[in-house]
This record gives C-alpha cells, sequence and structure tokens, in this order.
C-alpha cells in the first residue's frame, strides 16, 4: 500500500493512492494524523487502516494533481541518517574527483541531515549563494522504520522497516568538503525532499533490486540499481540499531549511485531554474525545482 | 538566572535554581512546562517568570540532592551539534594519536549526536561491547538557542543565545574512526549527559573566559578555558545561521579541549564503575558512572 501525507482542508492528513487518486479519510484519520504516525503502528495496522478508507464510502477522493503533497515524514525524531560512499561506483568517483585513492568502506559511513531540512516531494529547492555555489544531485532509496528496536540481528531487520520512499540526498559540495564532517553541506533548509509516498514494505518485493535515476532538466545524470548497495538494509538497520535504538518514524537514505555532479568532467552543479527529478522505480519520483534567494 | 528540568511529582517540569534549593512554580509551570519551552519565549520572558516563581509563597522548595535531574534539553529540535577539534590542542592531540600532520581547521568541523542520545546530568552511562570498547570523555560548554533566526550577524549572534549548559560529548572512539563520519561513534544512548542547569546568557559575564575540567575518578584528564576556542561563540552561531536556520532549543556543543583518552599515552578508556564529572566553572557540574550491561 501507498500512504501519503496531504495538506487537506487546511489540514495534514495522510491518505491512501488510489492510482490516480488519494483517498482521504472522512472521519478524519482514524485516531492519527500522519504518515509518521501510521509508521509506528506497524505496517499490518497501517494496512487494514488504509484498507478500510478505500472501502469506505465517506472518504474523500481527491486527483494526485490537485493534492499539496508534503513529506511522508516532515519531521523525523532524530536527523535523517544517510550512507555515504555505499555504492562502489560512487566511492570511485568521489575519490577521483578529490585526487584521493579509491577505497571501498570498510563500515558503514553515516552522516545526517537536519530534521529541519525535509521538504515535500515538489517543493522548491532554494540555491542561496551565501550558503553554497556548488548545489549538487543524489537520488537515494530512503527506509522509514515503523516498529523500533535495540541491536536488531540482520535476519530480522526487514520486519522493522515500516516501508520506502525517495529522497534527494541534495549537498552543498564546498560546504561539505570545507566543514571537513559531512553535516552542514548536507542540511541546508529543502536540502531532503521526500517522497511522494511511504510504499509499505508488504508492496516490495526485493528493495535491492529498484532501478533509480535522476535527471536534471530531463537529461540521466544518475542511473543505477538498489542492487549495488554495498551495505544491504537488513545490515545497516543492524548496525544502526546496535550503536542507538531505532524509533518509529527514523528515516534512513540507503546512499546514492554514481553520477553526481562534483564528480562530472568538468564539474556541474545545480542552478536556478533548473528541475531535478529522482526516481526510483516502484517507489515513486520526486520533481524539485531550483529557486535562486 | 539558572534553569533546571525535574521530575516533580511523577511530571517533568522546569525549575529556578535558588542556593541549594530548586523554586519549582506551585501553579504549575506558568504556562509551559520545560526549559525548551521556557527558551523559546527568550530571556526577558524566562527570567520574569523565574523571578515571579522566588516570589511566589505557592512556590514549592525541594533540596537540589533530593531532586531527580532531567537534562534542560531532554529532545532538541535536531541533533546536538558539536563542533569537533575547536581547540588548538585538542585538534593537535588528536592528529598527533591518529599519526596525522596536524592543521587548525579552516572552518568549524561540525558533527551531530542524535537526539536520543540525551541523558540527565547524573544518569548513567552504558558501557556495551557490542558498541565500543573504546568508550571516551569530552567535557564541553554548550549553547542553547533560544529566539531562532537564519543569517544571523556574528554582532547579534550573542542575542540568540538563550544560555549555558554542560554536555559531556561521551565518545565511542573505535566506532568514531571506523565508520568515518562522526554520528555512530557520538549517538550512543547515553553519549550525551547535559546539565545540571540552563545558565542564562545575562548571568555570564564572559562564555570565553570560563575554564573547564574533566575529572575520572576524581584525576583530573582535562582541563582548559573556554578563552581557548578556535571558532568563538558568536560566529559559530553565524555560521550555522547561515546554513540552516537555528530554531529554539537547539544545542550546540562548541568543543573540547586537550587531554582525551584516545590522546593519551597509552591511551585510557572508561570502564563500568568509573565516575566520570564534567566541570565549566559557572555554569555547573555533572557527574555520571559508567555501567556495564
Amino acid at each position: 500500500m501507498r500512504f501519503a501525507n496531504i495538506l487537506h482542508e487546511g489540514e495534514p492528513t495522510w491518505a491512501v493512492v488510489d492510482g490516480d487518486e488519494l483517498v482521504v479519510p472522512g472521519a478524519l484519520a482514524l485516531g492519527c494524523r500522519s504518515v509518521s504516525k501510521l509508521a509506528a503502528r506497524g505496517v499490518e495496522t497501517a494496512v487494514a487502516w488504509g484498507q478500510r478508507v478505500l472501502d469506505d464510502s465517506r472518504s474523500v477522493r481527491v486527483p494526485v494533481g490537485d493534492a499539496r503533497l508534503l513529506a511522508p515524514i516532515p519531521r523525523p525524531p532524530k536527523n535523517v541518517m544517510c550512507l555515504g560512499l555505499n555504492y562502489a561506483a560512487h566511492a570511485q568517483e568521489s575519490a577521483a574527483a578529490k585526487g584521493d585513492d579509491f577505497q571501498a568502506p570498510e563500515a558503514p559511513v553515516v552522516f545526517t541531515k537536519a530534521t529541519s531540512s525535509v521538504v515535500g516531494p515538489h517543493d522548491d529547492i532554494t540555491l542561496d549563494p551565501r550558503i553554497t555555489e556548488q548545489l549538487d544531485w543524489e537520488v537515494e532509496l530512503a527506509v522509514v522504520i515503523g516498529e523500533g528496536g535495540a541491536h536488531i540481528p540482520e535476519q530480522k531487520a526487514l520486519d522493522h522497516v515500516f516501508g520506502y520512499t525517495v529522497v534527494n540526498d541534495v549537498s552543498a559540495r564546498d560546504r561539505q568538503f570545507r566543514h571537513k564532517q559531512f553535516y552542514l553541506g548536507k542540511s541546508m533548509n529543502g536540502a531532503c525532499p521526500m517522497g511522494p509516498w511511504l510504499v509499505t514494505r508488504d508492496a516490495v518485493a526485493d528493495p535491492h533490486d529498484l532501478v533509480m535515476e535522476c535527471s536534471v532538466n530531463g537529461e540521466t545524470k544518475q542511473k543505477g540499481s538498489t542492487g549495488d548497495l554495498i551495505f544491504k538494509i537488513p545490515y545497516i538497520v543492524h548496525v544502526l540499531s546496535t550503536v542507538h535504538p531505532l524509533e518509529p518514524g527514523d528515516v534512513i537514505a540507503t546512499g546514492t549511485p554514481d553520477g553526481v555532479g562534483f564528480a562530472r568532467k568538468p564539474p556541474e552543479f545545480l542552478a536556478a531554474g533548473d528541475e531535478v527529478v529522482c526516481t526510483v522505480d516502484g517507489i515513486g519520483s520526486i520533481r524539485n525545482r531550483i529557486v535562486g534567494v
């Protein structure tokens, strides 16, 4: 099942995606208003609620094109956790662009994006020259945690995944490298467009067999497959939950394939007016315009 | 003025520190229950409320020794932001311990600790061998943001500081270095003891003239002064607020002086039973015991 957060009659609420329509609970939200809260109830409960909404004649149907879509998890309980260098070809292009020797990471490289950086799947991304002159793209499959837990074994890890969504791990490369640790270069307002849907795990046959693509102004810049993840989702969930308990609504961006702007020859960066589309097949597509200040 | 968060009759609430006593609002909390919410009202309002509580005969006085102290900001709006290598002597000892050449950072190095890592000023810190065998200490002066803002100029930065508290930036060195980016090695549950008070900015004559110390089992390990900060508080607030707006309750740990465990010869790490005391003169002292699992 696919869930969305939308602004409906001025209030944020969840909806079920049904083809080209979003189905909004008539009896508002059955006790919880957001996809974040749905995730905390677990997949079975959420899907059962979703089915009731689909079946209920009082539910309201809104064409997808008319809806104001919000991020599925607009304010995660902790910063968005992001895997760095989790595709070999991207790790390689990054090392080459920085003049470093290539080494595949021996352990997951994890940095964060501020909770405040999350925006909706069609929101604008501001390009502010006081912050960066090197705004770059990174299409990623993101995992949203349902049931929390600590020391989750790899074999049980997918039980704790509520579902999947798409993020663009928008990066200010000058900031990212100048400040050494990645946090600042990844945390601008608008640096984490997310959505459009949260697709429950039962609706994804194999999260490690999804084609992903990023295009800028219609030109493909990144094309990869989640099959090439160095550290796979069960291992990521295992390691992160070992270091600190995972909570419902935690978001983990699993890394980006090669083709990012700063590693291209010559380097390419986003400019005001550009439109970036990030797609993970079977999950969804987000589309954001770059706007100047 | 000094504020505390305490557990009072089973409920978290704020209190004013008055010598050896904590003064709890009788008419509970005057519309807001936590120090986080007080910070959002700004220093003037908070101090005026605090004064009313001190003057009100219905207020309840609790000896400090009897109170269950919570962190002043138990769940910040985004991960705790931390300055890395912000004291030259510490940057130097770190480089030497890792066999790197010493370079003073040219720009603030900023990483984060998970919101979930924050604990009270006297809470236990768990040492879990599944997570780390190299648990280390870092006494730091932390800044708590009151009025939020973006692109705050250095000259106005202190107006956005609500006050100051003490944190121990507890670090799992093996994790910190194995995972390259610092997040995982800094984000275990209990890795951010905070408190005991939030001291409003008007009560701190010069935040860059505070002696700080960390001791383990009574033996001094770190001794420094905030006067040695490479990047000073106004500049830190300026840079962070340029990259992303700062929000009320945001916590910024400003960095640690030299004397950390992993850089000592031979290296020293915390063991179950150890007691770590982190003190910033004029701000407060936190004391945490290391416990095994």
